[in-house]
């Protein structure tokens, strides 16, 4: 597809429906619209626009539609993959001014929301009312973005996916047309379900200017513990066990002694260096989190555990929390000069202790400084590298280590992206994934936008 | 869309492709695949095939797409809204030899099954491993229907729909191509999410051969209650609160003073003839449950609640839920001849007090026989009227009911159809509920089946 570079005329029409104060084409704001966290390289696009309304995004996309303008979303761009990065430039679309809660219904455990708001502000205004959005990546990402990305993180194990809890969705097509899907029942059978289409779909099929979300009750009683092993072999082997007995953990990570490290060094919080599992259980009783506990402490200890902390107080608990959400800026912070590949596969949780295995051999092999650490209960596996920026034979072996983790991961019934999407970096894993459902993905982009101006470059192969 | 009826050379295309015993045009077979439980007159097909794996079902699809021959997948015909009927004659492929537990792979927690298994057959066979696919219409539905209607039933509250517990599926195409999608992880975010378009589409894009189902461990421990109430606006009272303060169901049950009566009639258990909760709830202690059942008991207390049972034996909690399983088939043997349709309406939690009342008023302004049920946790209810067959004023008034209770769902935020899915009855309300997703929807089935060989007539208006 041939796009049209940003003209005067483009300009124009564009100032004409933001104004001017919305719409920029200065260079500090195009390079803050250029790169997410990935290593993926960095493209600016010509222009970026702030919009403040669905009527707004209507007209913005109905133009560019018409005039082979590529458009971009943005939330917050915390991505992974390359995901929101205008690789074929045009226009981003940035929401942080679409960033109100319209409404919280908590009788129905539900709120409506603008694609802009941060998570953590929803659940920081929810705190009061006992309820929480519990899809958690970690990052200040936005909720727009994890709808498009079918965000996930450390309490996905218990509490499911983005996809999981998104009831309704307000999306601007490419054509411009605004089109309401869902339900606000908790239920429906109504006709094909059009929702989850674009849950996931990044931005390609249509640009979300409105989404409600489902809300949980924040749990009575909280129980965390730390366990350490001989290896991260045998971490997976108690991460297989704990999932099989049902245990039911509102967390289940897996962390590598090198992770540990960093977490020691910038946190000081003074943990064991070997390979641990942190864990938590919600549950509204604490005698019924003790036996739980109890549980875990045994099935760990049958499979070589040689330290396990229970009964973490709150503050442990949340500084060992905020730390693994920091990781993988420690990590950055840790290899200036890198940067960050983050291998992103999952496996059926069989499959776990085995792929859990590979990626230390792969990582011993490959030599390059790397970090293991996984959503050990969803089995998926992070397997972070550093690369040195311009260092093309490190690269190679570390896209190398990529796709042998992702063959692995295929072949055992998983996938080549647990959480960061597809983006640019496993367009190229897509066939091999989903054989002839590539076809069909790419009918439906057709069908949606059949000009390809919707953050064109990324997720179809 | 003009479809040719069999001809001799369909016939020993068909005949060539699964042999004699399994083609049929024996007018019995017919018969027996020309209604659902819905009052949707009959309609038979041409002949009847039993397929026995997913190649036929592929030569079958190819050769009917070249013919222009249509298809109708049938699983146990349980359905209620005229799903499977063949409305336009063709081809009914019915299911039941594909009825093979393929794997249970316990440590995983899922299961692969053929389309034509029985769940209930699938829970037995899984007792020992203490696992069970939780969703549970009650009907001895296949689970090939379930998928194609996503059903739910008296444990969804807790455990979610079918599409919930639906992890991956292999489909026929109206092409004759096959279609794996899915994954065996239980997370991912690989490419457009296919498969959540196919659960609930009725047949009308492709026909499943193959789905891996989530399993979920059997509770520990199950207390169960009822509660009776003054009127049945007093019990959704009850409804909304149990959930409003989370107390997390397994069921949540409304049975009217009516349904009651029959149950008591054919079962002799002696219930209050009064509106009555049936509640049951799921978790690992004992004592927890109790905790849980008196703040239900309080709860129910606060709005009137006349009689509080908790603690029923398992022996009693099992008849009542296996009353209110038969109670359809009950309601169908007190009115002989007549026909039931099910309105089946589901809405937020927060408007079901109010839905409750309509539903009351609706049945004694249209002096009917009548009889209000409900899955009340997921606010989905409905209100069965036995018409007297070929009595058009009863049938115009019935059909006006069900007109006002889907217009004050739709008006509430809910939907036209909680569980049974559009099938022939709900067409009309696709556009009042969907507005241009409707469109949209078109597009898709003329995309998957361009010459709409698929169960054509049903979902879409």
């Amino acid at each position: 597809m041939n796009f049209n570079s940003l003209e005067q005329s483009h300009i124009d029409k564009f100032v004409e429906i933001v104004g001017l104060e919305r719409f920029s084409t200065g260079d500090s704001n195009l390079e803050l619209h250029a790169r997410d966290q990935s290593h993926h390289p960095a493209s600016k696009p010509e222009a970026v626009i702030w919009p403040v309304n669905s009527t707004e995004v209507s007209s913005i996309l109905r133009y560019a539609n018409d005039n082979l303008i590529p458009i971009t979303g943005w939330g917050a761009g915390s991505s992974l993959e390359g995901n929101p990065i205008p690789v074929l430039r045009g226009v981003v679309l940035d929401f942080s001014r679409m960033n109100h809660i319209l409404a919280v219904r908590e009788s129905d455990f539900q709120a409506d929301v603008q694609p802009g708001v941060i998570y953590k502000d929803l659940n920081t205004k929810l705190r009061h009312s006992g309820l929480f959005f519990p899809p958690d990546p970690g990052a200040r990402a936005t909720i727009g973005g994890m709808i498009a990305n079918n965000a996930s993180g450390v309490k996905t194990v218990r509490y499911g996916s983005t996809r999981a809890n998104t009831l309704r969705l307000s999306v601007v097509l490419a054509s411009g047309e605004i089109l309401d899907m869902g339900s606000r029942s908790s239920k429906t059978s109504s006709g094909y379900d059009l929702i989850n289409l674009f849950v996931g779909s990044e931005g390609t099929l249509g640009i979300v200017v409105e989404a409600t979300v489902r809300l949980k009750g924040l749990p009575a009683e909280i129980s965390a513990a730390t366990a350490n092993f001989p290896s991260v072999e045998a971490a997976g082997e108690a991460v297989f066990e704990i999932m099989r007995y049902g245990l039911d953990p509102a967390s289940l990570e897996l962390l590598s002694p090198e992770c540990i490290e960093l977490i020691n060094n910038e946190k000081d919080l003074g943990l064991k260096v070997s390979p641990t599992l942190f864990m938590e259980f919600h549950g509204p009783l604490k005698r019924y989190l003790n036996e739980v506990m109890d549980m875990a402490e045994e099935i760990c200890g049958s499979v070589g555990c040689q330290d396990f902390r229970p009964g973490l107080a709150t503050k442990e608990r949340d500084n060992i929390l905020s730390a693994r959400y920091e990781l993988a800026e420690m990590i950055m912070r840790a290899h200036p000069g890198r940067s960050q590949m983050v291998i992103d596969v999952a496996v059926p949780i069989s499959a776990y202790p085995d792929i859990i295995a590979m990626a230390k051999s792969q990582l011993q092999e490959a030599g390059i400084a790397g970090y293991i650490f996984s959503h050990a209960g969803d089995g998926n596996l992070h397997l972070v590298f550093m690369g040195k920026d311009g260092d093309e034979e490190e690269w190679r072996i570390i896209e190398q280590v990529n796709e042998n983790m992702v063959k692995e991961a295929l072949s055992a019934g998983g996938t080549a992206t647990g959480e960061h999407g597809v983006g640019i970096g496993k367009r190229k894993f897509m066939e091999a994934e989903h054989g002839i459902g590539v076809e069909l993905m790419k009918k439906f982009k057709s069908l949606l936008d059949p000009k390809g101006i919707l953050n064109p470059g990324k997720l179809i192969p």
